[in-house]
């Protein structure tokens, strides 16, 4: 359960209202990795979370704290759009001329749609979606997610940091270009935490005693030419297990595999020149001959 | 430029089809951290790159191996769909009344959009789109986020890894996850020598001068009872800068902003009660009385 | 701001875990009618607001409540999901021939991208978007459109109370099924302060000066042997203006406009016969015959 | 069956081609309250409509007259986009710097994609999807949601009526701002005959006497210091039962659940400390003793 | 303008309701190729056609006949998913294992969201969006599009037609089918004629005297040991311009052009070594050295 | 498996950067016909190729030769944006007024997110999605949609063409229009081919026997006046078949059914009169007597 106090985290207030420059900031507010994607990410996570205590009092009190953030983002492009221009074009500009660009870049749907407040929306007009979050379950991928994530954002904040020098904007993003700094590292010393308490190694290692012992160490390049080899990702230990990484100059042929699909059904009229044999129709027999007796089969044996 | 080898990257063979596999074998085609994400993102990162030699080059490498692995999950879902059933329903299920998972279970568009083949889409049939993906130009934000990607992508290779026993399907996955382990470490690895090389600190940190020099290392909890400060994220130091991290368990206020907006432009039709003032018209007078004054003083003071 | 509080609203414990109603259920998660969408579209409406007061508050306490349901369903989505099918279906089916729905139905993504936790998408698994919410400024319509989202809401969620016998899961949707009955009555309600306040009509009718003065009371059938004429809307006053319906029983022509297109920018290559004379060519001399010289007699007039 | 009339409903000219004004225009043909949007969610509604006689009759009027406008809208558009730059930039400025804001925010897909025709997209250039619309099957519901889309589409006409002084565009928008006063009426006169008919009461209340007899009647405040309370959806009577409204004036504690997950199937590798015993293998057995005993045991119920 | 007739096109009528049939059969109403797509391409290709005359009214005729094809689809859908299972999962499985199939295939949104009708969606439950439509405003490109269009989707109807032998359903399919040849063969008449009437070659080819004249002829091949020479598109001459085609069996190297990238501008902070010089910072200086100048220069040209 | 060479297929270095062209120029890049459409599409086709020889290689290689186009045009955004004005708006218009149109006009997400590079999306800022390519296993259908394709790609391709006058952009773009040229014949000579090879007809003609003979050569006029009738569509042969297309001037009534649904499951609170007799309640009786006894009958059919 939540609860809201009035005041916001920290202050919100432009020195001037900038239409222009508030449809850039509606990036960091619902671009891919702005506000709205960590604090749905969090809450996700922290509701997925299945180790109370203080990893999933970590995660809710983030979590909390962006809830904040999407406030905090939603109320300066509000007041930055004060006064945009809703008029008719031709008498703004023909008494500023100046004002052409502010007028060709602004977004219209700051007045058309939201009249005169923010959009749930990146700095090209696209909504917010879902398929930008991700909460797995697993700690060390999301938290890995998480680093990124607050990596990019602080990234996009600090190069539109750059592009004002409105000084109520620049207080504002200090703070959160600092929450950003912070936010990495937490998410960093998180996978630290994680491997410390025994939850996890450094890599996601699921099922990794099944998986190829040669690929799991391996570089292949695929260009003539190539200096990819020079890097450090290419030579020297893996992070784990502590093999020596093999460089792979020209990829070799592993397989004589050319994808060559089986006949198809021909109900499903996919063309077809029948050198496969003839594709099994489509009707109960063809069923049982194929992907029926699949299942036959493997419940034939799970049963014996 | 590219060329294609006729030749699959690795065999690509199931035993036997099985179609309401293929439904969920598709989450690591298309879906959020499929590998047309990690295609797509490291193409256009690489051609993104500003760094030509063993950067730009390890980028391309490792591009041109993903498109490869489309080519293998997508051959080797259309053989996984080998007579899948595409009759009325009731005829297969009276056969073989196990078939009714399958039935149940399967993708429809299988069979009637792609005609027995994969679809670009994730296992609950949403299409891949573009904003999955990141190429930001920063190399350490980027392979940050390549990092995650893969940890996230191998996380759920081996939970479908776990939902098959066809042996033909399990050997093509320990590749995949194979290559999804060295994958993470080659973009850690990568992070290193960014570091190494001079281009990076371990956490973005640009404009880092201008950030808030105290909420950068202060953890802020927001849940009464949170035991979120016994973690390392919330006391030693911090990785960068070195300094001791601040808890702070109640959240404190920094500001009497309550978030209080500006009267809207009438012409909006925003409900307001009138108490901050009128707003502005939005002809051109109130435009020049706001937005349009606030460019011309500026303009005015860079001419001066 | 915001603060977490630990313990849920109400108590999401289901008696025993459902996958396949689990698939169901996300209906009201991330649906369009979903909690997702209640929660954004008040918090936005929130942020946006200009009436301090009592509908400021008003607004923020909702949206506030609303983040705890989702709290709520998600936390009964991870519980419903427990023990969810993962392993191979074929074994699962023979063992219990009953489970073929469940594994039929479920949503993969439950276990393979959220390890057994909610999504934020839809049941039939489509990530939940920002286009859902609106937030526009003006109370009247957005508390209109936030009504009607609770009866939505309401219906759906009644529906999916039919579609279980779950004594817990029933017991919550019963909380939820009255906290929708009682948010459709504080929206008309707040509908009905509006207009005491003098906020507000009862409906939207800025500009209503200038709006056509017949066809804002005339019904127009456009279907032979239509019945429509004999509903309260094609007779009796308006509900507001008090005006006599009109019932046009047949289209009638108000103009000879057919749609008969300017003749195309030859530069664009649309298809076209020269009927209209042709079109200007794209160059500085087109552009000034027609947008610009449109654009600079708007500005001669201003000025003069 | 549909048949075309070549007329359109109202005459489509405008005085002068305006691409700028066309980018914005756009909004109220492929927006989320578009004409798009009310035409295909009256015409499914109209499909789906189970009452034969007035009812369906009066959503098909409605729904084929929003084709129509669909058509007026898409004409209009077409008009404004004449002559609208589409060559080299920089010469345009040069003979005409007043041209700078309408090239910098004209919508570059209508010369690139559309030839100089309307796209079926938005004014920020997001194409139209059906996630915007609704059908229920449930008038009461649906008419409530109609009613709020033409309030909000009438606004953003109104909005978008002021953003030019064009008459020709005028003298259609007054026609579309009628329509929409009458329409919004329209669906709220429909609710009256709803539940004069007997069809409905005034909110969405199935299954009503399982829900919550408090919670259905109680106002929740989550705000320190909020003045929620002093609105008439705090006091008074409730619309539907007439109780009185209960005030919660701080969030009471109704449950100790915290959301303490279950233990996860380890073969999901969802980070878990073990704390709530072990989670079931994945396999048959495990699922035999949770999902799937579930099943088996309500089935032994329905059948004894 | 559009009227409606109260009868179908053609009978809509199932023998019996089969829930899991019309899951699938939402592909062909809100599908890539459904009939929503050819509605609204035909709509908006016939509001965009600037000749008048056969072309506009076959364009608006087909148009037309569309939406009586949705209207038709729809009826069908609300009729196959009479009865459909909406109660506890567990008593129908019970009384019928049969229905495992369909409980698990069905569109749990068929009961949830639309009350027994049908969705503007696919069969995988993905909302219809205008990113499926083209208008060009060119008839030779949208014809073909309009035939690739029809294909597409009589394929899919008739992969449909044979997964039921519901009389109802298959006799209305044979009349969607009918409609499809005629349809396709429409489109490819109307390039016909508009080569005949002097509006199209066979391919669009504007700007061709520009193209580059021996790329237009060539087909590379990018395969060691392709077989793509066998082919009619390798050899032989081009249908346009009659010139031998070239069969280019190796990539060759038109460029030594490698994509090295320009020096970054410093505040964007993309990682760069400064091997091209330094990027020029992005104040007013920069620009104008860079892109600044690039406008100026043109400018002059043009004046001069 | 797939190589990387380092020499793009053609050069692609503008003479001066132009940002406001970079966002126009996206579209042939992330639009619905850019090259990451046709380079996706032809990438599915070949994997989903059951024609081994010269009909999968030559898909594959026009594949491979897309993903060099994807390459070309991101390396040529890339470059247009070298200097794109990052800094303060003001200050850029102050020196330089003709700034304004660039400045309104870029995208902001070339500098916000993507640091000077290009993003994944077409024009209007929105990102590629799967939805926009087909891959159906029948290759006379997807060959006329790639036909489409490369047509509408290179229509927009040479509307871009004429938008700019930048000699290094309009070289490339000879070369891509030249390949659109060629690969527009390339498909419909590979129809040819299938024709020739007798894999095809020249309509997608499956289940032909089953469709309504008289409806497959008619066309059918929806409007009072139409001339469609003059077109070659609406007389003469059909182009298989060889059938007398009838030219239906008014529509007729096939049917008398009027869509009447029947009752609604009352559990789902569909709106209903009654006058259908009552739904069949959604409990196990109710499923039994309806879309359950249609699955039982037929299974008995199929096994008697």
């Amino acid at each position: 359960m939540y609860r809201h106090i009035k005041e916001l985290q920290f202050t919100a207030k432009p020195e001037k209202p900038d239409a222009l420059f508030a449809a850039k900031f509606q990036e960091i507010l619902g671009g891919q990795f702005g506000e709205m994607t960590v604090m749905m990410q969090y809450m996700f996570q922290g509701f997925n979370c299945r180790v109370p205590g203080k990893y999933k009092d970590m995660i809710m009190d983030i979590g909390t704290e962006e809830i904040g953030h999407v406030e905090m983002l939603s109320t300066m492009l509000a007041r930055l759009l004060e006064g945009a221009p809703s008029e008719v074009t031709e008498h703004a500009v023909a008494t500023n001329p100046s004002l052409a660009a502010v007028i060709g870049g602004m977004n219209p749907q700051h007045a058309i749609v939201a009249g005169g407040g923010p959009v749930p929306r990146d700095s090209a007009g696209v909504p917010w979606n879902a398929g930008y979050i991700v909460a797995s379950g697993n700690m060390l991928t999301d938290f890995r997610s998480n680093a990124a994530a607050e990596g990019q954002s602080r990234l996009m904040t600090s190069r539109i940091y750059n592009m004002t020098d409105d000084s109520g904007v620049k207080e504002m993003l200090k703070f959160n270009l600092a929450r950003d700094t912070f936010h990495q590292q937490q998410w960093l010393l998180g996978i630290e935490q994680l491997i410390a308490d025994g939850f996890s190694d450094l890599i996601e290692d699921s099922n990794s005693e099944d998986e190829d012992q040669v690929q799991n160490h391996t570089f292949w390049s695929f260009s003539e030419g190539s200096q990819a080899g020079e890097g450090r990702w290419a030579q020297g230990q893996t992070l784990v297990g502590g093999q020596d990484i093999i460089y792979q100059a020209e990829p070799v042929l592993l397989t004589d595999d050319t994808g060559l699909l089986p006949p198809p059904d021909p109900k499903l009229f996919a063309t077809y020149d029948g050198s496969q044999g003839m594709g099994k129709p489509g009707d109960a027999a063809g069923a049982r001959l194929q992907g029926a007796q699949n299942v036959v089969n493997k419940v034939k044996d799970a049963l014996s």
